[in-house]
């Protein structure tokens, strides 16, 4: 077996996550790889110093872990980031129980959030500038809780007819099929989107032309962790948003169904007052309105 | 006035493009500009070592700008890099007195990817990962000419209805009005356009949807430099291309009228005989098609 770029690392175990995912992500061995991985981040970080931030975020405080007196992780939420273990391990236990709904959402989101954030400032931190891995990590955890809470399995490609004779594979994040005479779901999953959001519009614009019956029709969605950019020479976090450009993909694209952030931006809140309606809620709260998915 | 950060390099005059080109995109002044930059630009390369690269795009070879014996530019065309400076003093002077038809469209062709790729390679070698730098002049050369070639002035925002009372400005490259009675162009304008393509679909839907009558329409036009991606380590050039994935946008996001390069990708060109049929020229062509466009 070739050795792993991650060995003695704290991430030692992504390789075998990657592998579980591709071969079942539904599974247990996912759930467990998961708090694996999980407590080991939370480990190293525990052992690091933190660096308070400058917030340019409204009501949002922010620090980032410091590695050898010099390089800085992203910038993380003081309120949503959890350091006691116990929380990723009560929620994972209940992923794996089925028993999800004994917690609140934001007891989920803040979990959601720590496995997140611990893993991508592991990240900066051992392999600076890769942006790759820590988005690779987010489609796997998103993807093992819809598809483990939906109980379905995954499909990335959608055939689109471009011609009488022709079929291509459209490329998505994430596609579930919950099976006859119900929806299916059209799921973009990014760490940030900063401008580049339209891509999630266009890709529904698509599947809602070429799949415009009410049968077949796809539901979108986004998952996103957060918009936050930290100046790493002021110590400064701002977001960085464009709601007004959401509002007009929404009106002239296409229609998302819902945005669901782990830090929510409260500049894409607002959205949920404005029209076009353009509905967006902490990712903690998708778990408690799965009946209206199904 | 404040130290320019690129005094004392071969962009000394970059700062002065930049304040021209606001000024007036269409001005004589901007056209002196390009020639002085470019004359600089090339003078500095020349005393360069040049390593030859492993091409894996079919017919095309390249070669990157060695720069301290260490550095290496991003891959360059043999075939359309001209490092004599006459060929671009012979195409500003052109475009000084109108007088463009006088070349070829491959001359044109080549000298504007000679003035492009110069400048890219020069801020590769003294300011690494700048990638903004390369992809803003690259917009000032090309407003440059379309506004002097089409006699237009500049506009790079639109004005969107999201509801009834509600306007909201658009963002987009660049917007030409060539006023009553005659269309409206909106031109992306991109270094690469790599997996974000759908971006240009996007907004040409938005504004397909806002403005859909004959009269108020605008015209979709893609300006592209190439799709070429230097593996720093092999030293080998591949094109990245996703024609299938257009062909999709072309089908169900909205339609653009021609799509231009400087290096044009076979895998794009190979558009012009499939369905939906997206047109795809190198952009020295658009000076000899501007009559279809008036």
């Amino acid at each position: 077996m070739a050795k792993s770029k991650w060995s003695n690392t704290p991430i030692s175990n992504y390789d075998n996550l990657a592998k579980a995912i591709k071969k079942d992500a539904r599974s247990r061995e996912v759930t467990y790889l998961l708090l694996s991985l999980g407590k080991s981040c939370l480990t190293f970080l525990s052992e690091l110093d933190k660096r308070e931030l400058n917030s340019r975020v409204s009501n949002k405080e922010y620090f980032s872990f410091v590695y050898n007196n010099a390089q800085i992780s992203r910038a993380v939420n003081k309120e949503l980031f959890q350091e006691d273990q116990r929380i990723i391990k009560k929620f994972l236990m209940a992923v794996d129980s089925n028993g999800l709904k004994s917690l609140t959402s934001t007891e989920i989101n803040k979990a959601c959030y720590t496995l997140t954030i611990s893993f991508a400032c592991v990240i900066d931190l051992i392999n600076r500038g890769d942006k790759k891995t820590p988005a690779t990590y987010f489609e796997y955890l998103v993807i093992h809780l819809l598809t483990h809470t939906l109980k379905t399995d995954v499909a990335s490609r959608v055939a689109v007819k471009v011609d009488e004779t022709e079929e291509i594979s459209l490329t998505l994040d994430l596609v579930l099929d919950l099976g006859e005479q119900k929806p299916k779901y059209h799921i973009a999953i990014k760490n940030s989107t900063r401008e580049r959001g339209s891509e999630f519009w266009a890709h529904q614009r698509i599947l809602e032309n070429a799949y415009p019956s009410e049968e077949e029709r796809f539901i979108g969605i986004f998952i996103g962790l957060a918009e936050t950019k930290l100046d790493h020479r002021k110590y400064e976090v701002v977001e960085i948003c464009v709601p007004n450009q959401w509002r007009i993909y929404q009106k002239y694209i296409s229609k998302i169904w819902r945005i669901y952030y782990l830090d929510p931006p409260d500049a894409y809140i607002q959205l949920n007052n404005k029209s076009p309606k353009i509905i967006v809620k902490q990712f903690g709260e998708f778990f408690f309105e799965t009946d209206k998915l199904i």
